[in-house]
């Protein structure tokens, strides 16, 4: 297999294809991790450290080397699709970095091509594979909460509200597509699509606080950066607030920005329901909070469902009980599911397909900040 | 002075008359709590009890008597306006319960009528004399968190998720104006203008999730009801999420609903800026969340601040350090702060001026949900 | 009736006796509030604003009043025996704060004199009535969480660890008998007579921190107190850490200290059981926690009850689900139950013989701290 | 390098050398991991998996082979001495998980031999490097919280509370020594030492709530185990409270149990000092709370610092900020600065002596409560 994007989302795809053997006992593969890909030589520089046998700076060679069958990509957005449909054509399985792309006629093709070939293919919204999150899935699906009213989330970080902070790919339209929304927000409206269902129209706002910055100097590891001297310009939001309106019925309120001092990874939803409700914050990912109207009315409260039980979704695979697992540990149990359904020859979700869904919500986000009015998802 | 309206909000301000003396060393008067006037004998049974000299069923007569010169309005929205502006006219200082009227109209009028009369009027938005919504003023205005970006508020109820709770006056367009929005809403949007500043536009979406109840047998109580046989229309919003602009600059994300399973009082904001953020839930009134970007890197965190010490705002009234409030005593606060304006015969905010702003709001964000589009406050 | 002590504990219980009927509609009487007594005339100048009728510097002449059938004590430690005895003796119903005396000896006269007046007494143990700790009991006594292996509790405050903070009576063995460990360490004791059952023995050890302390120059309201020019010796422990044998065999751990920063009145316990745990802390007085093994292995967790319903104890005196309620309001449970108790000629916990039961376990675990072995409670 | 021990922990250890090279940079040393040993060939049969180029059920061949330099010890506690010592005589670096032996004297032999030998050596008080503990480390040393007055710790799980949990070596004193105290107590003793300094003399309190079980069939992963049909005699403590004196004069105040609901791996402590709070709790390890009396009156209390970010102890290694580690990463932190002492040919704490301090600890509990006094720690 090889993976093609040696950054930050690099490092920790890698970490979960050496280490997805050692936690399952029952992974299907044993992934022989051949090549790494990167244009920048100072992220190739890591490959070996991170596992991988071979590093080269040519991903149009790599994706169609015979020796290679599954491709991962984890490239800036605006680089996703060349590679996806690349590797798709020459019948290798893809995993794709969310959001699918950065503009959504790419995203379109993307998911032509791969259903074209017939190949597996996943979004990797990670935050799905979350245990908590799993957990919410399965009290949603077995009733707990009754009919849903309410999706309410946010995402929010800080990490560019010092005004100095660089322009970074990130931060331009053209390498993004969208600044919060579709790094931040992008996870949040897949996680309602999960866990609600259909998004069919939204009313949004969008912010750019601050408008210029300095130019980009260097990386300097993770999302780290260092400043240069001259300014540009940003071209994307810093945040944005939409209310969504869902299939059935339900209300959505979304928010996402990098502008929230103290929100390091502040990725939180709540979702009520007619008997119940459910919310759930990154920064404690182990843990869900539940309450069920079920219970006596003298005792009722939201139970701080604690997720390190082998009983409890994915959790089988790490520790006992009281031992909690980290942010890592999602893209694991991503690519146990994606190994898994090679193997057993379906598809698995999210696919591409369904990270085009997010797309459109996306796009019709930025459509209606734009407009000042509703716009509809298809 | 006198009370009209003896159910709920009757009790939390008759607690307050009869309390401000007892914590406020150094309240300007002993308010000598007259007569207290309901049309419902039940409630006005409770008048003696809660320590009127009075009862009465006729607030006309009442609000003209010689020996009042303070009226208290505590009755539905829909009856707010004809006793306030009856007591003006009287010449006789008026505090009324929030929001000022079920519609704008009638608001501006009492608005008139209090100016015109050079009385002093108080708008109830009692939580803005919660301790630690005072304390975040202070935080504010000294600038620690900045330049502000965000401020993202909920209040969430659960108390008419049951579909079988009957149509009380708070689910009817003629007497509330609104649903959650007036009732509920209306707290945060008055919380917006006194920490952040003046809402300019609002887009937003309203659902009224149950539309027929069983109409009302009889109010058990605090707000509690029993059902009755036939059924009616419920014809506010049950919940309203909003998007608004302020004068400043920052976006602003709002919802409000009384479905949401465990949320009891659920009255929620965080304010993002530049150098820090702070957060509050009504819930847990005695605290209040504050993060500086002026800690060093490594040490950074959300504080707990404990609203108990005599240094903090309206603390040295009560209790030694470590001994906590409760929900009555931000009206305990209040009747203070306005027996001390009338002393000294100057404003004390909010004015009924200031609950007409929160009411223009209300009507723009009623307006955005039936066009869809942005609707302008002024 | 009569108050004995106008200073911190006075005005609370004075806020009690004038509000019990306000809030408990069934409330058997309407308590006269006649006389408040002093020996310190600044503490006794507050006395008419508390609500009492008339003020006295003669407790003596006070308690055997014919219009007085009541007497309640918030004098210092050394204080409570002498008018509690003789208010016994005079045939009035007595309350008396927390410890019961300053010693053993005085104690145990206490019970006897109100046990052959036949009156009835009660010791303020207020923390009983936390809503949160009565559903505690509640809970335990259904069995929720099974056979109790657990108690674990400490009471901590920080309000003297300044070294600058005078010598006040509470830290002068004569006055007070102990310090932390009568003060707060009583009410963690009487919560595990209450909660789990009768401790049989312990071994403990205590420290004094700070040996001299400037003298008193005067107090200042609450807690607060000023220091004059000299120094004296503290002769109370600032902390005291015990180790408890429950007569049902469950192992209990005891710390209580007034010099742990942050920690204003952190009053905590929890209680693990075959089947569940229970865990409370006073600075959030209106929640508790629970954990049920009945919960099926995915979802189980420490669930936040949030104490507001009207089906929770104590708490249908006050508002409607969702507004809280503060420490004062446990001194106006208190009040409601012994007028009830009056009322209904039965006793009420915790009598005089109960808080002669408190007493007898700090007398060992000073006993314990002098030897440095086992001591025996009886 | 080799590993003897090849169950839960032989896991965990596996993971940590397997994966140090891959988070840090400039791990001196790609660990080669040779072989593994364990006398349970079902446990064996994970060697692979877990990265192991060969499996062996020969310790004493394994410890001296010359292909060998480094032997990480995972075996239950009463084979611990036996491997290290023959190790530490081949000239091998030795890891030794915690606590360093089941009884006083071999553990006592395990430090001469290593001392005698020159070689590494270091017990795996894992804990020690958790972020959140080695900041806490760095603000005592800071003097953020100033003289140190208490240390309150309690390390709760609840996986034995089940009756008919089986008879596992760590309920048998031939095999573990003790129960909760050597498994878990020594954990919070040594990070006392860590934190505070040396205890001096401890008095306490053991329990054994269930003393007859099942013995057992077979373990089943982790720390599962499944019932045989005999009973045997539970010969270790359940639970064991004790209070401490520390050397600079800090009251220690110490709680072991396996027998609290709902606490799955509650390792939590509190110390307080004249200028500030220190709170740790592992269930959330990825928090430390932090109360300073620095902070200005009104707007004090406890801050939670998230460790996430790269200028917060061993967090360069991981993510961006943001982006939470587990329970494993404290594994990879040791090995990390085992193999950089050996690289500088330097001590690392805990040493084997450090180790041995703790273990006379727990001897000197295990005899107080036997005495029912104090008891010296040497």
């Amino acid at each position: 297999m090889a993976l093609i994007g040696c950054a930050f989302m690099g490092k920790a795809h890698s970490n979960a294809w050496r280490s997805v053997k050692l936690f399952w006992d029952d992974c299907p593969f044993e992934p022989v991790m051949k090549v790494v890909c990167d244009v920048d030589e100072a992220a190739l520089k890591h490959g070996e450290q991170y596992g991988w046998e071979e590093t080269s700076t040519d991903w149009q060679a790599t994706v169609t080397r015979d020796d290679i069958d599954i491709v991962d990509i984890c490239t800036p957005n605006y680089l996703h699709h060349e590679p996806a449909i690349a590797a798709a054509q020459a019948g290798k399985h893809v995993m794709c970095e969310k959001p699918l792309a950065h503009e959504l006629e790419p995203a379109q093709r993307m998911v032509e091509a791969v259903e074209q070939a017939g190949v597996r293919n996943m979004t990797c919204f990670n935050y799905r594979r979350v245990p908590a999150v799993a957990l919410a899935k399965k009290l949603i699906d077995e009733g707990a909460i009754g009919e849903i009213y309410h999706f309410r989330a946010v995402y929010l970080q800080d990490w560019i509200v010092d005004p100095n902070f660089p322009l970074v790919w990130r931060l331009q339209k053209e390498y993004a597509g969208s600044g919060a929304l579709g790094d931040l927000g992008a996870h949040i409206i897949d996680l309602a699509h999960y866990l609600v269902g259909k998004i069919t129209r939204v009313t949004g706002s969008a912010r750019t606080f601050i408008k210029e910055r300095p130019t980009l100097a260097a990386t300097t590891g993770g999302l780290g950066a260092a400043a240069g001297e001259e300014k540009g310009e940003v071209t994307v939001d810093d945040a944005v607030g939409f209310i969504a309106e869902f299939e059935g019925g339900a209300l959505g309120c979304f928010e996402t920005s990098r502008f929230c001092p103290g929100r390091l990874n502040y990725n939180s939803f709540e979702i009520n329901g007619s008997e119940g409700s459910i919310a759930f914050n990154l920064e404690r990912l182990n843990e869900l909070e539940f309450f069920s109207r079920k219970d006596p009315e003298y005792a009722r409260g939201f139970k701080t469902i604690y997720l390190t039980d082998p009983s409890q979704p994915y959790m089988k695979a790490y520790w006992p009980g009281g031992h909690i697992i980290g942010w890592e540990h999602t893209f694991i149990n991503e690519v146990y599911d994606f190994l898994n359904a090679i193997k057993e020859e379906r598809d698995v979700e999210p696919t591409f397909r369904t990270g085009l869904q997010c797309q459109k919500v996306l796009d019709a986000v930025l459509r209606s900040c734009e407009s000042g009015t509703w716009e509809s998802v298809d």
